[in-house]
């Protein structure tokens, strides 16, 4: 399992925001919402082994966590929009419980904050991608079997949570050298995730000599 | 100079498509604006050395070729209807001419397709990445300094374009063993740029011995 989370420390847990300018009322969560298609969407389908976390620090009933789960959810479309209406409709349900409750097949929907997610993914090896931090391409465990990445919003992660996930055992990774959008940043990792998978790694191959073919 | 060209096989070359609906009104412009973003804007950003061309062959005007330089472009914002926006009113001008015509700072519009784009780069080295290529970690020539990489949209390169491309010196570049969606290959293959420019490509390095440090 492939888990990613993502805390937005203004995004709205409530579905008090509009579509028509989702940065400007929704406490940026377009950027979550962009972070949803990058980690779960491939051409032509889902991602059925990448779960999703959006932790919603904004608004009246903050904060929350919606769940998305690759393996159960349907009709997950790729533009901002659609993915905007869907968390709507999930943000307008009045649960107040700590523990996840299903909404509708794939989402759900809990109160709380980065420990609910903790608790979702006790087994999982935690990672923080943060600027300034071990290359991700020298991390070994990145393609462990159960992983949950935590990902700041466009403000990075606050000082807080970080001291959190350090002290339950995450590990800090940077993805390059250049400060780049969380939904690239998701996108680069899943990619060399991908590439673990495959056991496609040698970025030295000499050119001519074996070229690998990518499927 | 890093260039991106994504072919829109139905996306508009008109502004009549509708923000509410950009999936269903506009031939798929949604997947081309998210290519914009991701080719372009990194955290509190402009890529000043990337140039992206839409080749947008949708609707009555087709084909025509929008060109966003990020050394010039202003305001780029990275949500869709944004992005969006900037583009219905860049379609709105009428301009029906074989080379590029601007119409405000870092945004011109012209007439025809990829040969277009070809004259507007005419020393670049040329990519075009598709499935079951040579991995892209492995082409020596993409860290070169003048550099257009082709992307199709989430159909693919069709074999005209194809053929065109490969008489032109083009070379197949593969991101990863997962069929992607093309904003996140275009985000991929620049964390590969990141890393060329920076010197940053040994995923070999040994943990604990000599794990670089990231910015």
């Amino acid at each position: 399992m492939r888990r990613f989370a993502i805390i937005g420390k203004k995004a709205a847990a409530s579905p008090d925001f509009s579509l028509d300018d989702l940065p400007a009322t929704s406490g940026r969560l377009d950027v979550l919402l962009r972070c949803v298609r990058a980690a779960m969407l491939v051409s032509h389908g889902i991602r059925r082994d990448v779960t999703v976390y959006l932790v919603l620090r904004g608004g009246q009933d903050a904060p929350r966590v919606v769940r998305i789960d690759g393996g159960e959810a349907r009709f997950l479309r790729p533009d901002e929009r659609s993915l905007g209406t869907l968390l709507k409709k999930t943000l307008a349900h009045a649960s107040s419980e700590p523990r996840f409750c299903p909404i509708r097949p794939g989402i759900a929907i809990a109160s709380g904050d980065i420990d609910v997610v903790l608790a979702d993914a006790p087994l999982a090896r935690l990672f923080l991608l943060e600027e300034g931090a071990l290359d991700m391409r020298a991390e070994r465990d990145l393609g462990a079997t159960d992983v949950l990445v935590f990902v700041g919003d466009h403000e990075g992660a606050d000082a807080e949570s970080r001291s959190r996930l350090v002290e339950c055992g995450a590990r800090s990774l940077s993805v390059g050298p250049i400060s780049i959008h969380a939904e690239d940043a998701i996108a680069v990792v899943l990619n060399e995730m991908d590439r673990r998978a495959f056991r496609i790694l040698d970025s030295g191959t000499p050119l001519g000599d074996d070229p690998h073919t990518l499927i």
